[in-house]
């Protein structure tokens, strides 16, 4: 049987997409709101001490269209902390005025195919336990390697799997400081086995590398998607604006 | 691994489908649908003036059957513009009696298998931030290409894509004058890759252009179909006449 | 690429599920509820003195089972009165009390596999502009024609799929008298291809007719099938028996 | 093309699963909790009036984990009868505090591979119109036939067919006395091909017959699977106790 | 046709997943809430007695993501109990305020591949009626045998069954005091054939055993999955601070 390849785990990953009840938002007095968006804010700013304190990391962008209105990604050292973050926001004034969207629960992921890399190298640490970027687009989904008749990729040696990582890999490599990834592994965590959520300072980088990457044969052929989400940075200072009424 | 084609990308653009809280707006009281509607002509006025200046494209559909009472479709120049549309209209009174049915995120794409589309010619400039038509009709759905054992579209070679492409192209110049289409591209930013939209004076062209793609091969081995919509043109001035209780 | 079969399009149809809010329902008071029915009865009549004048036909069952309370099926010259009809019945008071269980856009369709019929030809136009059956039972369906692997009928040549096509027409002949079937063609329109409506005296037809037809190569190896919805014939002078609390 | 296999049909089928409203039931008042049970009791009083006349039959069973809370099956000779029940029963005062949770539409069905039942026989005719047995389980689930590239049952050959399903029914009659099975045809009629309702003594014996079953060829290349329901027996006089607060 | 394994099965299981109406919890008085607590801890209490008697055993974790905000896990001897354990909780004041999210019926079950097992045998007794462990963590997910084209595992024959779940197990077996599987047979009671519930102390290794077994032919080939859920330990003493508003 194929070799599996090992892994390097860091931060546990909660992507958690919430849409506003904006009828109920509009008919709450206005002290209400302020009250949800002071609250709120304070929240983000524990997160930002947390992320001063290289303890963890956040972003917090509007989605585009009506899948969700906006999303919160939390990265932590423990999934404990992860579930302590969802049911704190589940208690504030806000989310009162939000209903669960979707949400996708990992682990940043660095797949080692060379088994060249050394876990102990910082650099290797700081992307395991990355700060993200504020930049201004996101971009989620989540992925399996197919399984399907004569596309299986886990009946594939470990070399040959190597080889078309290898070949994606140069793909990406194109968009270097165009887009930031980051690699969730979801595998007995969630639905699909990866999530992947890249930044751009330009939205339309995504298309071209999501499509490029399509012609990849780890993708026309291994590759299976769930739902793409794209999203606007919505900086803390802004969130009054995009909640004013 | 096939090589990619390079796309020219114009305006992003957002179809947002709602559903109308009839009860609901029954039950209102003629003061607040007065102001309902004013609010959102003005908001169309608002798009008008932007479709004006070229800055921007709108069309507004009533939608036959239950998925959705009335479909916007937005164009503008960035997708920070969408988001603020989209939270412009939930922020409206008219939304307070709508829920979301349906939307669609992508980017106006023309494809260039041949290379030979200068991306500055004006006729390629307007064709990628286009006036949307202000015809009878409107038909849109997305797709994808097919991935799927020996149907796989993305392991085909550019000349073979392009030779299938042109010979769907010549089945939709046969419509030329009866249906203008839209593509927009939405890998990286949707669930599917591509939607279309296509715009018509008599609604039966749809069904006629639609059924004759399907033996193209691009369609019949390639092609994926999600879920159609089809609706009739609504008129800023026939608004009060569609919610009039 | 093989050819596509030329159809003849007629009325527009719509089928519209309602689920009933019993429990609403029963809370309204005596007149109310009186005041929903009469107003309910009125549109029919008008409906009738539709049908009466050759304008459009429509019917009314109610569905056995959860999927829905009753359905109305409508067929009119235009897409633009189907969306009236729909857009009116919502601002019934009986409406107040329905939520949208299923819906279905399409037209009429006779397709013309032997290039023999004359559209002219008035026995023809009746099959196309047709005046439903009041029989006891309905059943409808949506249904696809696969293209899958090797069972891709649009990659059939016009000849076999007209042979298979006969072969299937031959199998409903055998029905004739017990079962009256409309084609709808929703290609453009809908989510799946086409659309079939049956009519039946006894109710068990529609069992013996889709399970032999199953066995045609046409349907065996290329039909796809959505849900079927079931139901007896709702005549307007029982409507008030059927909402009686 | 292959032959279809004459089927002999009797009492139509409706499997009604339902979900109880446990907040609003708590919150009604005794009095009120009173009534409704009274008056389903009755309506339970009605069906076995009918089934003590051989008129019909039914069975009612409370539902294991969430998919529903209690599901009732009842057999009537005509359609228009399981419309009449299910209308009733919509009226009645418990159905105020039920949300639908699942239905399905069927027919009695004896399948006559070898065109050796005579369906006048009266071993044949209580088969068709059966007394449901009020064991203490039971078990449902749709299925279909599968027609899916080599897998396709309707392309076989009737003998090939035969001696499947009687190589199936061998397996079956080794839980003879242990589980009585009722097999209802819903082509035409539900979105499924045919329903399975198993009763036994013994839960266990389910999983036991279904998965041993599962490697008859009829199965493992034939057999697609709905949602299985899994229930314990409610006797009429176990109701109060059942919705007691 | 291929002989079935014979299993051996002891408790029934029902995994119960549940979402918290947080905003109607928060509106709650402090004194309803604390009777919901106090209630539910008594329950719990009574679960706790069950398992010192050795009659049963439970599990109570918190859900990490929107899927659910905790979960019961919940073994007995007979089908009748589980079902009186869940109307018990849906009677309680806590339930009002939560709402079904998932649920999943099955019987803990060891397949015998080599036949060379005794299920008089204590050790093995002992698994079939098992204490849950309290660890830090758990993994639910459902599980088909895949039944498709070349990959059918029910057309294979016992000894090449055999073969591949062994090297399956020894696969399991590194993970020997990092995990703990409960297997449970599902076919017959619920949607997939298995439910796999997995323990760990570390939540890293349910990823590593997932990822590592994926490798295997009996999943590469064989294994087709449900929803993944995660969560942490609730202890009893916990539920006070995890409700606190």
């Amino acid at each position: 049987m194929p070799e599996a390849v090992v892994t390097m785990d860091g931060w546990y990953c909660l992507h958690d997409f919430r849409t506003l009840d904006w009828t109920a938002w509009k008919y709450a007095s206005e002290e209400e709101r302020g009250e949800a968006v002071s609250e709120f804010r304070e929240l983000i700013g524990q997160w930002e001490h947390t992320e001063e304190n290289k303890e963890g990391s956040h972003a917090l962008y509007t989605i585009v269209g009506q899948k969700a209105d906006f999303m919160m990604m939390i990265l932590r050292p423990t999934m404990e902390e992860l579930n302590e973050i969802e049911t704190a926001f589940n208690k504030t004034k806000l989310a009162e005025f939000t209903t669960p969207a979707y949400s996708y629960v990992s682990v940043v992921e660095l797949s080692n195919y060379m088994g060249s890399a050394n876990e102990e190298d910082p650099e290797i640490q700081a992307r395991l336990r990355p700060k993200l970027p504020k930049w201004n687009h996101i971009c989620f989904y989540p992925m399996d390697k197919r399984r399907q008749g004569n596309d299986n990729w886990y009946v594939l040696e470990k070399d040959e799997r190597a080889k078309l990582m290898y070949a994606h890999g140069m793909t990406g490599r194109q968009y270097a400081g165009k887009i930031r990834q980051i690699i969730t592994g979801s595998i007995g965590f969630d639905d699909w086995e990866w999530g992947v959520t890249l930044f751009a300072h330009d939205v339309l980088q995504f298309k071209k590398l999501v499509y490029e990457m399509r012609f990849d044969e780890v993708t026309s052929r291994y590759g299976d998607f769930g739902s793409f989400y794209v999203g606007n940075l919505l900086k803390p200072e802004a969130v009054d604006q995009f909640l004013k009424i």
